[in-house]
């Protein structure tokens, strides 16, 4: 697995090389930034002049703003310097933008287009504001479509996740995901019960009949609950082992590559929240795909999901069991989640 | 406030520091218990003998119940050692007891009683066989009723929080709770919009009209949703900034005197769940109380929780407004949580 064929006519090993230790000395630098700013606000109110109006939670969201801005023009100018004619996509840039860019797809999928590094240089912005260590910088590098360079850096968790295809993933560079490797678990027989289900509430909280709020919480009550009841369940509780909600959907593709959450499924990611973890997670062994249950779901095929999407369902990296290969255990979890779990509603603008 | 007056006849302040050097040292060893087995899991599969067994995550569960029960037995056996005339009361040690020694109140709360060790070997026990790093050894030192001394470690975050009454609760020894404490920023004056609410899903699942898990669904759903909302929510929607749930009580208390998450809410848990988180916070400055609102919620006193509660509601440490003081902004969110909530039915065996 250490000369993998790119999807790219023109890239060789040496250059992909090149590009992932620069992304991850970039995730390195950039995490540090935001480490600085937790700093300086933790010491806020001391007389030296860096620390001013840094003192009051009420101004955190401002100190915030300027932060992602300034963490993503760093690195943006920093690969810029680097690979001009590379593509960049990020989160603030993509906010800022004036025109109407938003087609379907923000990533050239061309096998003959430059990479595009796909980032957010702050993902759990909420953790973030409030200090809950639960926060990191995601830079993820997409060739031809997929995502094949995944640096995600928690700063405040001391915890550095990094993949590029063929060479791995790694925790804090030393230790390869999922972290139960000789043996890798497979997936529960009766998932999703023995699982850990990672959910967001997110910021979509229009309490209306219909809308993605409750359906999210009535999937959420589906997944959690015990298989014998009769209520508005109908029996099929999944009587998951725990329901989690960190804030940040990128420590959740990390802890799912980490084979810590064995379902991760949400609606309204962008690009930047997902790019780096996927590549994360697909190199640990992970399968993603939509959030949103087809048709037919005990029958149809399970697709890698594209970036595009904004609905995701990811499972962990899974081993064979007696009766089933890896893979088949994933796609049975996935048609397990699906009969449980409400359409999402999310679009992309312009699409 | 360093030298408090402790609510026991007998105690000197160099007593309590001893007792409180001793607790510290017991939670990092215990905690380096707890990560050694999780090293020994990642491990597994190699030839050396000691990795046996640890192979496949179906026997997780079991690794898990022993390990459980070894660091709570080192604990005991160092505690008796070091203090034999001190009582003792663990999460294993109580639930093998085959008597019914459930009556209200678990731990002696007599001023003249000898200090009772509330110790959870290990919370998050789920986290912990999945290996989700949000797990932690918790160790109180409980006097005349009232959690004294906290001790939390979570080997795997390498996060280490202690608090003694009258010595500041801490971070890894060196950072002082909450973090933000020049200027402790006051509570939002729109509470509970602008908080980190953590609540937890818990083990009771049980899928019924009126039961535990409905009025907790719906607790956490009238937290989160728009304040606009006319539907089932009456516009009381809450439009916290954000949900959280770690799968550990402890944690949640530990996030809470860090200022990281605002507001805890929880029913069920048990003395040694929240025995030092309790100490933690109430040092940093937090308030805890119960989680069901009373019949008068705008008006009722706010009561300090005791520990055979069952039932918790736990705000950060806050600062002054130009308006209210820190204590009136901490007791309207307590309102305005039970505004919210519903009254959930946890009792005590015996009780």
């Amino acid at each position: 697995m250490t000369s993998p064929t790119l999807d790219t006519a023109t890239m060789t090993d040496k250059e992909l090389d090149d590009i992932y230790a620069f992304a991850v000395q970039l995730g390195k630098d950039a995490g540090k930034m935001l480490l600085d700013v937790t700093q300086l606000r933790i010491a806020g109110g001391n007389t030296d002049q860096e620390c001013q109006g840094f003192t009051e939670k009420e101004s955190a969201v401002d100190i915030v703003t300027k932060t992602d801005e300034d963490v993503e023009a760093f690195v943006k100018t920093s690969i810029f310097q680097r690979y001009p004619s590379h593509n960049f996509i990020g989160e603030e840039t993509y906010s800022k933008s004036t025109t109407p860019t938003t087609s379907t797809y923000l990533i050239p999928s061309s096998p003959s287009s430059q990479p595009t590094w796909c980032v957010d240089p702050l993902d759990g912005t909420v953790n973030y504001t409030h200090l809950f260590p639960m926060f990191c910088v995601s830079i993820a590098v997409v060739i031809a479509g997929e995502p094949v360079i995944g640096v995600i850096y928690a700063p405040f968790l001391n915890q550095l996740f990094t993949a590029c295809r063929g060479r791995g993933a790694w925790l804090n560079e030393t230790q390869r995901l999922p972290l139960v490797r000789n043996n890798i678990p497979p997936m529960p027989a009766d998932a999703p019960r023995g699982c850990v289900f990672a959910c967001e509430w997110g910021k979509d909280r229009d309490d209306r009949e219909g809308g993605n709020l409750r359906r999210k919480v009535d999937s959420f009550l589906m997944m959690a609950a015990a298989g014998e009841g009769k209520g508005d369940r109908r029996g099929k509780g999944g009587m998951v082992h725990g329901v989690r909600s960190l804030g940040s959907a990128t420590m959740d593709l990390a802890y799912v590559a980490m084979g810590a959450f064995d379902i991760w499924w949400e609606g309204g990611c962008w690009e930047w929240d997902v790019a780096a973890g996927i590549a994360l997670l697909r190199e640990a062994g992970g399968l993603v795909t939509t959030a949103n249950p087809p048709q037919d779901p005990e029958t149809a095929a399970i697709k890698d999901v594209g970036l595009g999407s904004r609905l995701y369902l990811a499972i962990r990296p899974a081993g064979p069991s007696e009766t089933e290969s890896g893979r088949q255990g994933q796609e049975r979890t996935v048609r397990e989640v699906w009969r449980r779990v409400q359409e999402l509603d999310y679009t992309r603008p312009g699409a």
